[in-house]
């Protein structure tokens, strides 16, 4: 049988602003962790659910040790929507469908489980940020934590 | 501190039907928002994860202001999973493998986080139904409603 | 109005071990049924949440039926992300980094709706685990199951 039944659930939300990056892949795990270490603290098992509220960045998890990869997969990202194609949603730049195709396919949020009030993932999984405009801004998210109390 | 704590967990299921819509993507925040107004506002933050049950059609967050961004979606999509390779599942058709690919690549459900009631999204994201077959008639999401009661 | 209100919210979360499979899709649906059985029988409505721990297979929802679709699937993966691009992350083997590419457009994981005790998927859909490696061992997923009790 799996650990569980019923109990006291915990819910928590709160922004998390993170700082802007430039064009690619980045590591974020840290930035999340960081600022909701209280509210997982609180938790014996449940989920994380991170979203980012706008549609040219993406929000997914993948390997988190080695850096080539972050830039491997700018490059892939690339060639799947290049910037030459014949757009007609151009007003905001080369830059701006490509990115709005990008976040189609990455998606725009992850949940994470949560156990012992750490997120249950792979040794070598991390969450990413992928910044698909050139010059995107700070970025937005809302994390949602919803679990069972320890 | 993040907002939260204990309380009252409320849990809303339903079924909604979106009509049969033309091979493409489409906004489908209003059909959401109005078939989930009463459940949405009992809650004061938790999440909706609207799924679709069907394998050729996908929902998706993206940009919900400039319709061009619909159509240089399809045309990407079309790209990406082009209708003339050497597929062997052809029974349904020339666009249904296609779709299927589609689907596995944005994925058939999105969790939204919901703040006082309504969907904490960015100000340009929308949540889209991309319809991947030339004829999908009719097609059934469940949305799952999950939060702490206001 | 939808079904559901207040209640008890019931929480679930096990490791679910997949044994080694060959490179490609592969139909899972089963194997998480027959291991959360007794959970979901607790649930009246509520979500599933199958997460895989590893960044180079993915999970996600489709076409459960004709097994042509599985081998379509891995035709046109790898057209979308062939082995012999210039790679700056090459260390374990020319499928590696292909396969985080893979992980990073299909997801690592899926929310399924519960309804009555049963994933409320449509009648064609089910869990697949794609397999991105030439060898990628066994893999090891966390289901966390959170929903109304009966």
């Amino acid at each position: 049988m799996a650990t569980g039944g019923e109990g006291i659930t915990l819910w928590y939300q709160r922004e998390v602003t993170i700082p802007a990056k430039k064009r690619g892949c980045h590591y974020i795990s840290d930035d999340i962790l960081k600022a909701c270490k209280e509210e997982l603290n609180q938790i014996k098992f449940g989920t994380a659910h991170i979203h980012i509220k706008h549609t040219s960045a993406s929000i997914i998890l993948n390997e988190n040790y080695d850096p080539s990869v972050l830039t491997d997969m700018e490059m892939v990202l690339n060639k799947l929507a290049p910037e030459n194609l014949n757009y007609k949603h151009t007003m905001e730049g080369p830059d701006d469908m490509p990115a709005h195709v990008k976040a189609a396919l990455m998606g725009s949020s992850v949940t994470v489980p949560i156990t012992n009030g750490k997120f249950n993932m792979g040794t070598w999984q991390g969450v990413w940020l992928c910044e698909h405009r050139d010059h995107g801004g700070s970025r937005k998210l809302v994390v949602t934590i919803n679990g069972l109390k320890k």
